[in-house]
């Protein structure tokens, strides 16, 4: 049973040591833990589960591409689906970025509002903003949907898991409770991806932090198709999450839509047709050439934990005081290029 | 002593309120509740604690003026006071932003490193990233030093805080509490500012939300001048609180910085000089030409804290399920040019 304390606990027994100036000096800032993960902690992404969007190139003739990871299971798979459907059927040529507000969001799509979708896309009912996996505290209900919902956390205990399911789901379930935020009482990197939940009601769902990608939607009980995208380029409007669809996140390129020149308009809409900047193309990962490969460190290593920890209570040279904690936006999944 | 109680508890109040559909229509958005506020519920902006700092043209010649309003005491003055110093020297005149690191910061002064400074500028302690109000519970001591920091707070409440000061602390103690985040026991916007705090050693301090303006430094047990600035462009970096100075924050003029190319070099440094930005000049407020007025919304008017509220509970139309909270960065200070 031990076998799994030391991911659950390492935050706290780190943060209990004693921090002298000198002592200070030895700790790695989390950018080298990330450095010196393993190679076996990096989990590599599918092409497949990229959306690679080629804007027009930049005043100085530059290419300007941008890279989406999609969201796996257990989330926002009928979303997902629509927009593997609209890519492979190239939906998104010749739309363009219609919005830049500061500090909240890009916004892409049909500024015309007036092009036809694709036949067969889902229309998603709300329920889909969260993922339901379990009711009340119903273990032998939860944990097999839990597991299979985020298979890396489920490679790492398996045994632990099978042999006594009831005091792993209470260590995890402790655990998520321990990073509560205003907006969460649970919340977790989890899959790769972060995840805030309420055990009470057995739903969990993805944040909107830095660089996540939503669908764009219309008043209830309208859920957006995912032809409209946005990616948040401020501070984390938590207050969107459970009310509209999180369904991936910029992985490289981001600076192409942060930095473009924010929209005059309400909302931050460009109020001219000549503002808008002008998509090319946008292919799924396998689809499209000259994709680099990408992997993310695996939430459930334990370099991701001592990561982590050091994001919570930074003690490297620069700093004099950890803060004792990280809202889970501040605890970036990392992700590269994997090294050819 | 009820006459303070609806501030302290209009959020649980309205949180508990039962929301169907249709009543969640009538809810005013946090920007309707701002736009409905009375005149005498805006604080006007001293002219003489604004920085105004001109940058060179963009590309198409238009101006790019960005306007910064200084952080009043207890918070930082060392450093502000060297500032007012700076500008009146005109130091900046001829210096440039050096640095725009993409979810961080954008960073400006005197990339040669070589520009002599003015002058009597202050060593300032790092004792002074917080304001130590009071030491343990000592009331006597630390109602009148939190008043003086807070005058607009206790505009409010003279004679509840008169006539029973342990109570009025004991109430102020539990609402800061209760707004619990990863960073801070207690956070709450205060005298007009964001601001963290610990009751058990009676410290307070600003937090790094978007926008915010901070002092670069060496390592510790330097604290920086104030003539190497930066501003937040991304998820609040919390965890610089209480490590740096924050000095105050960019009012108007933010897309200037934020949409700004990304550098290049480590730390989102531009590599090559002509990618710097020049600026032209950096004047305080009445000494710069054409400033407007601005003015912001009481943190301690009712107005406020149902904007507040409304931040952490969003029931205007477009939202489903309320978030139950809000961290301090997602509850900014309304400010606005005054109405001539």
């Amino acid at each position: 049973m031990k076998r799994y304390l030391p991911l659950f606990a390492s935050a706290a027994i780190c943060a209990a040591l004693p921090v002298s100036a000198q002592e200070a000096k030895t700790y790695p800032a989390p950018s080298e833990i990330v450095a010196a993960a393993k190679a076996e902690e990096w989990v590599a992404i599918a092409p497949s589960d990229l959306l690679v969007m080629e804007l027009a190139p930049d005043s100085k003739g530059k290419p300007r591409r941008v890279i989406i990871q999609l969201i796996p299971a257990p989330f926002s798979q009928g979303w997902v689906g629509n927009i593997r459907k609209l890519a492979a059927a190239h939906w998104w040529d010749g739309t363009s970025i219609n919005r830049v507000q500061d500090n909240y969001v890009v916004q892409w799509g049909d500024a015309t509002e007036k092009k036809a979708l694709p036949e067969g896309l889902a229309v998603v009912p709300e329920s889909e903003y969260v993922a339901k996996l379990f009711k009340g505290l119903n273990l032998k209900n939860f944990l097999p949907r839990f597991l299979a919902a985020f298979p890396d956390f489920a490679k790492k205990f398996p045994e632990v898991a099978e042999k006594d399911p009831k005091e792993f789901e209470m260590a995890l379930r402790k655990d998520l409770e321990s990073h509560v935020d205003p907006y969460a009482k649970g919340n977790r990197n989890l899959g790769g991806w972060p995840v805030a939940g309420d055990y009470e009601v057995g739903t969990f769902w993805p944040t909107h932090c830095y660089a996540m990608v939503g669908v764009g939607r219309n008043l209830s009980p309208d859920t957006g198709t995912g032809a409209e995208l946005y990616t948040v380029i401020g501070h984390a409007p938590r207050h969107l999450d459970r009310n509209i669809a999180l369904v991936g996140r910029v992985i490289e390129g981001i600076e192409h839509m942060s930095s473009l020149p924010r929209g005059t308009g309400a909302l931050g809409f460009y109020e001219k047709e000549e503002e808008r900047v002008p998509i090319l193309s946008v292919r799924l990962g396998n689809e499209a050439k000259d994709v680099p490969a990408f992997e993310y460190l695996s939430t459930d290593s334990d370099s991701f934990a001592a990561y982590a920890d050091a994001r919570a209570n930074r003690r490297d040279a620069f700093f004099n005081v950890p803060a004792g904690g990280a809202d889970i936006c501040n605890i970036p999944v990392p992700i590269r290029r994997k090294a050819n």
